[in-house]
């Protein structure tokens, strides 16, 4: 069997994360990894093939499907679209109100050059999403809630190390458990913001900064913190280091039909050691199926919306029939 | 805008379910109700047009999609391959083993009549299947664990009702949720039948019945009872008929990813207050892309696992992209 040439652009957590899901597919194997920074420092580390981002095109014959593992602001806005043009492609793209903006770049450059691009993959948007419509099409009457954590959220975390004094940092979102309660025994709350999470600081600040002010400034952060209930901790530079440098994430979709005779309750949720981990395999399950698709000459931009789940298994259809329907 | 006309063929749980799931998709309109009994007894009760099983072929061009609400064991088997030769069908048929044969008599009909079929459409198989693809497909190195319940086991209140001396009795599946959480903490445990469901009865027996010898036999009773931890308790008619006679069900499939740096946990769940109003609910949305597909010139038999998500949803895929991507 022919394997499905996987190559991945960057080299973050993300682009590792792939690297690591590749192995555990059987029917893939990694041609390598494009990165903007300098080779040298790579060759030595990982079992893996580094080659130069500019020189990407040179490979477009060898590779069936292209994993971008950079970020949404900066980095997909530009590759995804001129790759797209040369490569079947799978993005992580997350800047929610520019995904359509996104979608119709891509659908035409793929769409001209006979190649498949799956945009916006993982888990939110991906799964999550994909759970969003599943759930208000069975149960049309009723609420969606989404809740995320315990997770970490790097947007906060940074936030934080902003502020004079604060020399690291790490910030926690924690849906409220009472919350998720009350939706999942269908009484269709309505739900605050600061009624659906609460959020943890673990701060690690200069010897002689003045930890109420610090304090005071986190909580009262508008947009990020003001809204919530915030517990402020000062710890060690060891301890965060030591007990707060994992990426854990997750979450939960749960949809509660209204309806006046039965309460119906569904409910999708993840509950991750590590996010960009899960998230790349995520990408990885959707390379397959870009590169099925582009096999049966299915060109243009798709969503999670837009492919059917055998695509993403390395099963037949026969096979999926058979054993998992 | 036309409103999608859906038939109904059968008016058991599962066919009232339906009647009052397509009052609440306002894209949809019912047809009327096809029963093979006597029409008498219907007219006076519902607000639904009742007609003759045996009539139904005079319809074929005043319904868009046939809805089948017949059992797996004798109805379908018949039902779907005749009626898929002329109308747009979606059925519930859940005999696992036999799937794959219902599955190419059925697309050969559809196909010969440029009509779609979508076969064994609901929560498992349906929902239940559907997840366990995506999970396994996401996270290759794992675990998939399956519980069901709390919910009625129609099957094993029935065997209990053959015993003698029983007069009623209902059985409730109940997953055992220590076990879940072993799966939850990403323990990966291997669970034994026993481990994984125990089994609850409400019997109702004959005044002068010997309950111990009825108890034994229940919890004796092979394949049904005895590989698990069976509790019986001796109530009142009266008893059963108030606080049993709901049908609730509901299930996990959880996914573990098995793998030496990250735990990475997927689950989905459904607490469902009425089994077969819930099947109800996942057999209108999936009637919605039957209609869709067939109206795209898609002809043949489809399963959960063929169906791009979008179809089953009234939204247009931009209103998807732009409100739930």
């Amino acid at each position: 069997m022919n394997k499905i040439k996987i190559g991945i652009v960057g080299f973050g957590n993300l682009g590792k994360g792939v690297v690591s899901s590749v192995k555990e597919n059987e029917d893939m194997e990694l041609f390598g990894v494009f990165t903007r920074r300098p080779l040298g420092n790579f060759y030595s580390n990982h079992d893996v093939n580094f080659y130069k981002y500019d020189d990407i095109l040179n490979y477009k014959d060898e590779i069936d499907v292209l994993i971008l593992c950079g970020g949404s602001a900066k980095d997909l806005p530009e590759q995804t679209p001129f790759l797209s043009k040369h490569f079947n492609v799978v993005d992580s793209f997350d800047t929610h109100n520019k995904i359509p903006d996104m979608y119709s770049k891509v659908n035409e450059s793929s769409f001209e050059n006979n190649k498949v691009s799956v945009i916006s993959v993982g888990w939110d948007p991906g799964l999550f999403s994909m759970n969003r419509l599943i759930f208000e099409s069975i149960l049309p009457k009723g609420n969606t809630y989404t809740f995320w954590g315990d997770g970490v959220s790097q947007g906060h975390s940074d936030a934080i190390r902003k502020i004079q004094g604060v020399l690291n940092a790490k910030q926690y979102t924690i849906p409220v458990k009472e919350s998720i309660e009350k939706v999942r025994n269908g009484e269709n709350p309505v739900l605050t913001t600061r009624e659906k999470h609460k959020r943890v600081c673990f701060v690690f600040a200069e010897k002689n900064a003045d930890k109420e002010q610090i304090e005071n400034e986190i909580k009262n952060m508008p947009d990020y913190f003001v809204d919530y209930d915030t517990t402020v901790n000062f710890v060690s530079n060891e301890e965060l280091l030591e007990n707060h440098s994992g990426m854990p994430h997750g979450g939960f979709v749960i949809r509660s039909g209204e309806n006046d005779v039965h309460s119906q309750i569904m409910e999708f949720s993840l509950k991750l050691d590590s996010n960009p981990y899960f998230t790349s395999s995520v990408l990885t399950a959707y390379a397959r199926a870009a590169y099925k698709l582009n096999k049966e000459n299915s060109f243009g931009c798709k969503t999670v919306f837009d492919i059917p789940l055998h695509y993403i298994s390395p099963k037949t259809r026969e096979e999926l029939i058979k054993e998992l329907l």
